[in-house]
């Protein structure tokens, strides 16, 4: 096409889209993608990133195509999407055990020779629903099955070695209907108040899972020719790399990590985060950058220090605190001023509107256009249909749906 | 059709749907519309429900059915929807000034004569922006519009008489694109810790509300044959209306409630809020019943009075506190047994599971269900595609699309 017809890309700067709209920075999020999956590799790890976090198809493949060995999911409608858009392995970071869950899991599996699977269980009782649902469907293949080990008041998982061994027998004597293949925990749910302890719970935590491994493997309770050990959420992977690397089985194991929220970062709670890591590896290594902003216009100026835009909690979320205000466009103007020194809160978010408090000299107008950046980018890309993916000059490259 | 051959009908206590579900209880939505329409019939004012809650084009449908006057909505996409749905009275409770947005409005002016249309000014920047914007698109009838009166410390609107008058007379000077057809103002965002000083904030607010009519009125500024004055969200309507339908102006005036949690009602907050308007008012009208449920299977009962159930915060809103637990259903019973005066109590949500904590003999078993019953509708619904219309048996009836 001759350079003088091209269609000029629409500009979010230009008010050219409506606007509180959700924004997916393409260079920051094609640099994340390929340093921690480098990142993973050096480490000796398995990547398998948490796709609930974007639940956008377009990034799925995208994460696929550069190298990851799956992708993890937690409900079986998400798992449903990954199918219907090809993904071909699937890490189910949860207990599989509702009756048309099992139903379509076995489907897909009978379907097709290629889809590799594998979910969790914690308790004789789960083991005993899953794997009556699945003698039931007739799969063809046995559903793989990794016991998740768990943390005294946190989510699922067992809480202590024997019942482990009694979750892993129950697997063992559903024999043709499912297969033993490795150990699961989440390292995440690790609370305290002071950094050093939660370390600390943190790697005892991994020590029970790395004696939930050896449990099992002495035993003898592991089918197939190596051990999956699976840990890592976006906190503490630092942590858990050598913790279950150095592990010590009978056969050779793989980790598997399961970061999402590397994808896009944040500019709240992962940012904090992060530094911890480089922290306390000493290192700059992975470097991440916030691919995420919601770009909202300024609705009112009621009162001299208060702003009110045109985006509330059903368009970022709060659970990890509220987004910070990242960058003021005066309408019309397209030029781009950072917010992010000028002492700016959102005081206030009801359904549809943020509440900003700025200092004296703020220079915002009616109809400017003002970008947030969010804390925790699950509970923000879960408020949006539709993203857009633009370039470094905010023209739109792409808009790709999500499917949460 | 003869009876043998109907299609039996799926039942969410038998599993028959995919867990976690949202879930309207076809019955208690019935009542909730026809109890709140002959209310604000019998009170005197127009009914112009807020429809952010649900998003959910059958229930506008159901809404719009029963004699509303229009439907309320807070967005340009949620207009939209709305639009597309056939909604043919729409009342944006919100500033209009984005570019997009504007053009969209006066494309459906233009095309469709049936489209009766009220938005909100609260600067006269705002005003001129969205003349600007009209004028350009040229809809060939003008956009009407009610000034905005606010709350100190609160959010968008006006918060003297003085400035009032000013975005008026800029609506009037906008002459053939806009027309001022009345004022508006939100008196739920009155804080306070105490509910006397809360409603005494409230009455404060609305006579502040009234002079800001009285003050346009007595400067001729409307234009038309009748005043619009509108309030009234969902916790203070009983004080809106005597409140308002006093009020003496030159020409005769209408009230117009947006009230919109009446639809599905809560078990929260609003069921809170509606104890308070019952004491207020001496009186037990409108009787409203709680209408939305999310149902959850129990993945998990990891530690002797811990329940891990499959739905989180990307399945229930939080922003009015946590959901309660109501109902449990052993798995294959489909008996239903109360959770009410349980002692259950959710003390944590991750993004796809809640944690419950019960008393001893809480009787609970891996794969049962529990139904969880939400504070503040609008923050679960738009965690859902798709809601389960279900009878009083739980059978569904519907499966209705939301538009989020």
């Amino acid at each position: 096409m001759p350079a003088g017809t091209e269609r000029p890309s629409l500009n979010l700067l230009r008010e050219d889209v409506r606007l509180p709209a959700c924004v997916l920075r393409d260079g920051a999020l094609e640099r994340n993608i390929a340093r921690f999956q480098a990142f993973a590799e050096a480490s000796g790890v398995l990547l398998c990133p948490h796709a609930k976090t974007s639940m956008t198809p377009a990034l799925f493949g995208r994460q696929v195509g550069a190298g990851c060995w799956g992708l993890t999911f937690a409900t079986c409608a998400q798992l449903e999407v990954a199918r219907r858009h090809g993904v071909p392995r699937v890490f189910y970071a949860n207990q599989l055990l509702g009756a048309l869950d099992v139903r379509y899991v076995c489907g897909e599996l009978a379907r097709d020779p290629g889809f590799d699977f594998y979910c969790l269980a914690d308790s004789v009782a789960g083991v005993r629903l899953l794997a009556g649902h699945v003698a039931a469907a007739g799969p063809g293949r046995p559903v793989n099955v990794l016991v998740e080990a768990g943390l005294a008041g946190g989510r699922c998982g067992v809480r202590d070695v024997g019942t482990a061994v009694e979750v892993a027998q129950a697997v063992r004597a559903a024999g043709p209907h499912l297969a033993l293949v490795g150990v699961e925990g989440f390292e995440g749910l690790v609370r305290g108040r002071e950094a050093s302890r939660r370390e600390a719970g943190v790697r005892e935590f991994l020590g029970f899972l790395a004696g939930v491994a050896r449990a099992l493997d002495g035993r003898g309770l592991f089918g197939g020719d190596q051990v999956l050990v699976s840990a890592g959420g976006s906190a503490f992977y630092d942590l858990v790399i050598p913790a279950l690397t150095a592990l010590r089985l009978s056969r050779p194991h793989r980790v598997i990590l399961r970061s999402g929220c590397y994808l896009t970062h944040d500019h709240g709670f992962y940012a904090g985060l992060l530094e911890d890591i480089h922290r306390r590896s000493g290192s700059a290594e992975p470097a991440l950058e916030p691919a995420l902003e919601v770009w909202t216009q300024v609705l009112s100026v009621p009162e001299p220090g208060l702003i009110i835009l045109s985006a509330g909690r059903r368009d970022f979320g709060q659970d990890a605190g509220n987004p910070i205000a990242l960058t003021h466009v005066r309408r019309g103007s397209a030029e781009r001023r950072s917010l992010r020194e000028s002492g700016w809160t959102m005081t206030a978010a009801s359904d549809q509107h943020a509440h900003m408090t700025a200092p004296p000299g703020h220079g915002v107008q009616v109809g400017d256009l003002v970008a947030l950046g969010p804390s925790h980018p699950c509970t923000t890309f879960d408020k949006w249909r539709e993203l857009y993916l633009v370039d470094d000059g905010y023209n739109v490259i792409d808009t790709l749906p999500t499917y949460f």
